[in-house]
């Protein structure tokens, strides 16, 4: 194959590769190893929808981090992952249970109640975090038809404010759920970037803690696009290819969602590449510490630190990297890293943040 | 940039990139120009969800091909880019009219009626093709709330049995449709393969004759994935941006979806991969109208080719080429081509046939 | 009880209560049985939501027409009713095949692709009766996920064009259906009819040859309001409480729908109403007949004429007596007969044809 | 006509009409007066679908209560009403803000998800009421695809929790939602024992303060069944009457919906009723204020009290009483009155709670 470097194009380079901010893990690019895995898939005709070679061999992949019963589905993107899994765990009368700030409840439009005519029954958490004792607030009424029956509980790893559960959190939840006849989906969006964080393999806390159902997320991992549901009980689930495809989650030319997610979990470059995200966000979150006047809001346990600091500071500090608000009310930010995130963007970062503060 | 070629990763290839046949034109892989824009792209951060450099470029490309009015939104797949811009032009309330063979009716899982809600009148159409009289056996009714809206009129180009409408009978449809308070969608899943067929510019038989909304289709068209919702009339849609989410098609890393049209359509490269495939199947037609026993079932005008053989024969053909029954009952299947169908695979597919015929 | 005709109200009375017509069996009033049900079954408190006295034992009802395995769930509508029951038998991914004419697909506003999200997969049939053979146009492709998967066959007892299928009619198209792993659904928004054309009992062209659910209409058959889905076959739907809630069906004062069906049902009103009102029918078939220049369309079954004459006769006779064109292009009209026609309000009617035509 | 009470009818009474309790307001019966209106407005033909001469009738009637621009929108029920109401008030993309503990969040099994759509953004409330500030918790983010669009503000008159709304705080809600570009309904399930708890006519807290939409509650004031959307804002809604059909609202016989909110609204039986089912909670709330061990948890201003008292005490009331627990936890009971609860009624019930909690 010919160096994709050398082929000419009509598409032109529209933006400096050099910049990066802390505005999202989303805001980068692809890692380079996932465009050598689309390459090497590329050429020859394959089958279409999912019966191709690189998603079968996939399926080996997976089975061999989450375990014999795993099965991959790939998809296009988190809020396609999330609503085709919960469609599958759920009837037509059924309710999912999840934390308020969860992602499914505050950042997908709309899409579980819309496509999936799904009712969130949503508690409010103190760090991103359900625990038995929460689920309770809202796990009843299983035969009151006046109610939307819960049938999942959703939790994510690692959560929307960059806190992580420990496997005995999570094997709590899954038996507290299942006891009560409710199956449980982890949106693991940010999977690696929390295995990396508790520094075990993924099935410690999914498979081998009861989770059902989990949506794989490659984009913020370096992917360029791409998730899976990981149907780990299969008895949690029905027709999920029926499900993918009227979701409209079914990619035709699947090989090239599967090669990423084989050129990530085939090896370690799932792990590098969060590892080295989490690191960039402790050395972060180690150099504003120093900082009076900024307040760390959570542990800083995967690749986000929240903090909180004068609002004029940050506004400031925006027209020099870019990062968004959390809680602009309350003075709140939100700092990610990604693979890509360098020692120099953080030094570089932590330094402005100092000028602007002394400003 | 790093050859990828060059670059490690734990990925595979696990087919032979020498393998092609005749089933669908999604079974081919990625044009190299398509990976090389991909790689222009990556690199640095960009803001996620469509704010980035290349979305934006992607815009002027658009109104060059469409006009001075038209927006892109790129989506994933051709389901998504009709769903979406079939809710976009309706209301709660609202119904397409649409050939009885339309994609949308017949291979999208139901997604229209389960993610849109929308109802489908449906119309037997003797090739693909509707007219001003099929629309009038499904226009009616708008005020008797019994009946679901007729409020958009869906038509395919090139429609989904390789026939393909001259500027002059779309026009008739968008006046007929308009003329009655309808709009006009186009499904574009093979747009470009019609432009060449025709010889004309895309927008002949787009913006030029009264289409509304069209979704072009760029992974038929030798892109990895993506697609793209474009409106040429604005007052035909709301909320296109925020249907685009609920519906599970916005891309977060958009600036890959964009840079693979901008590789498409800044040139050429649409129009030479149409060419290629839609000569193909010329060439295909040509070889086979020789053969006695087989009929072809309709004007072979872009890259399909339908035709009628005795059954055994198709699969003994099928051992050797892939390619998919239409009708198994009727002995009718579909012959399509690609950008990457070589004239080579077309004679050897000929050749088997006429020796499969002759056993 | 006090009598209700001397109690005073500030309601009025509006209309001529001697003034009927021919447009439908819903224009017609409620029998004065159902008053005097709904009076007794007043008074005192009952609790809500379908578990009063008269739910229950309604339930002792429905069995002695239906079998010991049949359940009764009032709802307000027959579209409720169908929507509810086809919801109750499909899974999110389901279709439901059926009649071109069927009312779920013409006549009820897109409810069951809108509420239920449910493709209908329908067939043109020359009566408004499917067949074993029809339903095989639409009865294919269960695994394939590029189509929405066939669950349920519905059909219409009587049809919506007044034929009425035969007992063995239907237990061939049940045996079909189960065959191919399909539920059948009958839609009896007429089903009185149906059995006093067939002068046999509801069982016998329901329960003892297959049907799974149905949907039985109390409205047309004298009612004030009112029908139930009639579960048959209880393997054959899954949460009909919650479905029923959901979908906005379940009456909170039920007792009132429940002693309606119970005066229809727990002796013969169901059946004199029905009987008179297809005798009407016939009486005005064979007035009409030797009418020239009108000719009736379909076999009279029930209590629908569907008639075609001049277009000017029609509406210079609508002027007189309220009906409806059914195709007005073609010239058709529908004239139905409801539990309140009279013999001098179908002879008058005749009357009126006659000097209307020979004008 | 004849007295239905010596029409002979086949259906029996089940029930003792001497028995009542303190469950619902939707376990009582209908008020004898609304079935005189049914009885005067039987026999004849009227048009289906709600042409008919009542419903006609009835506009005159609701526009004299809420003005000249109201128009009212029969329907079956409570859940349908707000159902179809936030429908024709929001796009597809569209939430609705409302108190946690508001029917349309809590007891309505999911239909606004499921049937609409549509996404509650829910606040917590200290007793039912929204406040512009409480509404400001999730009145952001409209132009924020990633979230579904706050469009609609929807409040309870009276609440869920029994309190009343003054004119002046819904006046304040309708400014600061209008400002915001939303608008406002309001859930009038119970709006008649508002008006007679606030001693104004219903317009006084309606179209005069603001509301552009309500649903108007016939069943609870002693209705058989039937509510009307009640639009006061014509701008506020699109094609009311295709949603009400397509949400399975649409009654065939609408006259008889109709005739029964005549019956309620042409005179003064609709204040009749609810003032004396609010006597009737305030004299509960006093002879239960007397008792050790009894709190009553919110002002008493419509016609529930909900009190917190010892769980075995209310369980053995429960033996003699009828009514439900509101927080079984916490050991909270709804005690409601309704239109047919009697002095002797509460007095028996007060004196029994005395007994029981004397054991």
């Amino acid at each position: 194959m010919a160096d994709p470097a050398t082929i000419r194009t009509d598409a032109q380079r529209h933006h400096d590769p050099q910049i990066r901010g802390f505005a999202s893990d989303n805001y980068a690019g692809a890692h380079p190893e996932i465009l050598a895995a689309i390459a090497l898939a590329n050429g020859g005709h394959q089958i279409a929808y999912g019966e191709d070679d690189y998603t079968e061999n996939l399926q080996q992949i997976v089975k061999g981090h989450f375990g014999p019963t795993a099965e991959a589905f790939p998809v296009f993107n988190g809020t396609g992952a999330n609503v085709v899994s919960l469609q599958a765990m759920t009837d037509r009368w059924g309710a999912v249970i999840c934390a308020e700030s969860a992602h499914i409840n505050v950042d997908e439009g709309g899409a579980p109640e819309r496509v999936g005519g799904l009712k969130l029954l949503t508690v409010p958490t103190p760090d991103g975090k359900l625990t038995p004792e929460l689920i309770d607030r809202q796990a009843y009424g299983w035969d009151d038809e006046h109610r939307a029956m819960p049938q999942v509980v959703s939790i994510t790893q690692n959560t929307e404010l960059g806190t992580v559960y420990t496997p005995d959190e999570i094997r709590a939840i899954c038996e507290h759920s299942h006891e009560r006849g409710m199956k449980v989906h982890l949106d693991g969006a940010r999977i690696a970037n929390a295995a990396a964080s508790l520094g075990v393999p993924v099935r410690t806390f999914t498979s081998e803690v009861g989770v059902d159902v989990l949506s794989f997320g490659g984009t913020k991992n370096g992917a360029l696009f791409g998730e899976a549901v990981v149907v780990l009980n299969p008895d949690a689930v029905r027709a999920m290819k029926h499900l993918r495809k009227l979701s409209m989650q079914l990619a035709s030319k699947m090989r090239f969602v599967s090669v990423q997610l084989e050129a990530l979990l085939a090896g370690d470059l799932w792990l590098r590449n969060a590892r080295h995200a989490n690191a960039m966000a402790q050395r972060l979150a180690e150099g504003v510490r120093a900082v009076d006047g900024v307040e760390i809001l959570y542990p800083v346990q995967a690749n986000a630190v929240f903090a909180r600091l004068p609002h004029d500071v940050s506004e400031r500090l925006q027209k020099r990297f870019r990062f968004y608000f959390w809680d602009e009310t309350a003075g709140d930010v939100r700092w990610m890293c990604s693979f890509d995130t360098t020692e120099d963007d953080v030094d570089a970062f932590v330094l402005a943040l100092k000028e602007e503060i002394a400003k």
